[in-house]
């Protein structure tokens, strides 16, 4: 009898979870769901292969008290009341830190968990999350094999002039260098160009993540060649409340004449930033997008400046452009966000189908445009599923 | 009878003068010179109009106990000497700071002085300089008018887009902007391109001056409309010695994960990053172009990667690109870095002519290629000396 595949997203705030068949190639889970603002104001949603929505009432209440770890002990035993008879036969976690020695997913000993441990002070908002429901799995079913999907393998294809920073070398020899993120949803779209681009997979490609985190991955023979994230997910385009790329001078000075420490600046970058910090209303693009308040749409202008800037700044790592790809919850469901991004980019050869784009279509440029343009989902939980199945094949 | 003009550049270990007649549109000195090495193993070297050296015994012995003012002291009845009995007329001065208020040249007074030295936190290690060179010329002849021009202001005319943060308007209200350097080299190319581009000098032109100090500006209509350096001058471009833009998180992990302050980090980013740190060997381009190691090499081609990355970046704000134009030490005499940074952008409609660029021609652009390339000599001091014209006239 067939078994289930589990994947686990744990973010900095949140817990994505979907349940996959162990066998096909379905990128669709049978069950799925998440857990936002754990800390804060925990919420449940959850929806079957329908689409349906499951009842929160029996998943339990849940309060602000309650961590990843929490959370997960009680997701774990609820799973089992949905997924029938048919066994779990592995979890795949998404984990942002261990890329850069393994360049694909990797079962997960105590070896390698040490080995992931240690590399939390590279991602301290993130990667100790991401360990956390490794242990909580393995606290409650210590026999179940369980798989790392890292967000930096993707990105291990990318030229070392890409990945440097012009810091001294001891520092790029201990390993400060510039990662890159987002690598499952890359993995995802680099896998589905073929079916919508043709030979033209192959070539010069830019993929725009568009979501509450925004980067951008410029790729050749779909594979990475250079991205806009860094060494930590801070750098490059703006976000919804992350700063993006921003002059080291401003950290000096805010440290030096405002008097501010490094976790006030982390407070400052990370959450205060972005469309929130610029717009001072929000960090949700559509509740700025239904705004009439000037700050609101110049938060908006500056996003997609920042970004067409950036996207220009990636195309000499693949010498010219064939094809730009948005995805993530922005790139896939706001129309007027891409539309300001390529009015920036008409030079390079990107003009949009104004209809097409309007009505979310997969192919959204002018039929005569020398760069392909396509809006497509993105399915990072299908990636790891994917190396589920590897592992259980 | 005419009189002279004397023009100052105070940076932060060095003191540029040169000697201007202070009539007729000449951009070429009477004489001129600088004090290299303050405080560490000061030189003066001077040449006059027919460019022959100055006996620099005759400057008397220099020692590092000497600071700017010092220097001041020294040169400025020394300069009596050779300007025979035509009188000082006017002292002009770059200055960093100051043209978010002045969109021009401003006539220093004490109120001027006073609102200058409160920039002095924007620029700690420039600002402080400039004004200790207007100081002193003013304890030495409290009534000779001075002028200073600052760097800051060509960028005046930029939109809000191009000066903002994705920082929080608070933030940005306070003063926390882009204001771009380099002002008055950038000044002076666009008041030649007229000569050497027609009626193209008004379209969209990116402008690279490369120096120990490196950033771009882009124009159209002659004006700055973009540029790499923000808020202050560690901003964008790879340099001799500064990292040029990083990931903001590689600063907190410096603090967090590794307990550096502000000022070891201040001086990694300003003193032992960029060529210097890449290379291990000089900050000097012309060093690295004669080594065979091959630490040197990535750090020309790192250099040569992201400039670039930069030029592209920046062409969205000016909707393409007509012309582009190399200044400063490393623009104006380094064919092997206009050809690298080149070599990355044929897509953008960039090539040279490897003959024209070898010869350090002024066009150096192969003749069918549909952007415009020139090698151009910056003249800052000209640019000083005409704004003290203009104030004597």
């Amino acid at each position: 009898m067939s078994g289930v595949i589990l994947t686990l997203n744990a973010g900095s705030s949140s817990l994505k979870f979907a349940v996959f068949d162990d066998t096909g190639p379905s990128a669709s889970p049978i069950l799925g769901g998440k857990i936002t603002s754990i800390g804060r104001d925990p919420a449940f949603a959850g929806r079957d292969a329908s689409g349906r929505a499951l009842d929160a009432g029996a998943f339990g209440a849940l309060d602000l008290s309650m961590d990843h770890e929490d959370m997960i002990a009680r997701l774990l035993p609820w799973l089992d009341t949905h997924h029938g008879d048919r066994p779990l036969q592995v979890v795949g976690h998404r984990v942002v830190h261990g890329g850069q020695r393994h360049d694909g997913p990797t079962r997960i000993t105590d070896d390698v968990l040490a080995e992931l441990d240690a590399l939390a002070p590279l991602a301290p908002l993130h990667q100790p999350h991401n360990l956390a429901a490794i242990r909580a799995v393995a606290l409650w079913q210590p026999d179940l094999p369980q798989i790392a999907c890292f967000d930096t393998s993707f990105h291990r294809s990318q030229d070392r002039l890409a990945q440097l920073f012009a810091l001294p070398r001891a520092l790029s020899d201990e390993g400060i260098l510039r990662y890159g993120f987002h690598g499952l949803s890359y993995d995802y779209i680099s896998g589905v160009l073929p079916a919508h681009l043709g030979e033209k997979a192959n070539g010069r490609v830019i993929v725009a993540h568009l979501g509450n985190g925004s980067s951008m991955c410029a790729m050749q023979g779909r594979k990475s060649v250079a991205t806009t994230m860094g060494f930590t997910a801070l750098d490059g385009l703006m976000m919804g409340r992350r700063s993006g790329t921003i002059d080291p001078g401003v950290i000096l000075y805010l440290m030096q004449a405002k008097g501010m420490t490094a976790s006030d600046i982390e407070d400052l970058l990370y959450r205060q930033s972005g469309l929130a910090g610029v717009s001072g209303i929000s960090n949700n693009m559509q509740v700025l997008l239904e705004s009439n308040a000037s700050p609101a749409r110049e938060a908006i202008e500056l996003y997609c400046y920042r970004a067409a800037s950036a996207l220009a700044g990636l195309v000499p790592a693949i010498g010219g452009l064939d094809a730009l790809v948005f995805t993530a919850g922005i790139g896939e469901n706001a129309p007027v966000i891409r539309q300001k991004i390529c009015d920036h980019l008409g030079w390079l050869g990107i003009t949009l189908d104004p209809q097409a784009n309007a009505r979310n279509e997969v192919s959204i440029s002018a039929p005569d445009a020398p760069v392909q343009v396509l809006a497509l989902p993105t399915n990072e939980e299908a990636v790891v599923a994917r190396a589920c199945r590897d592992f259980v094949a």
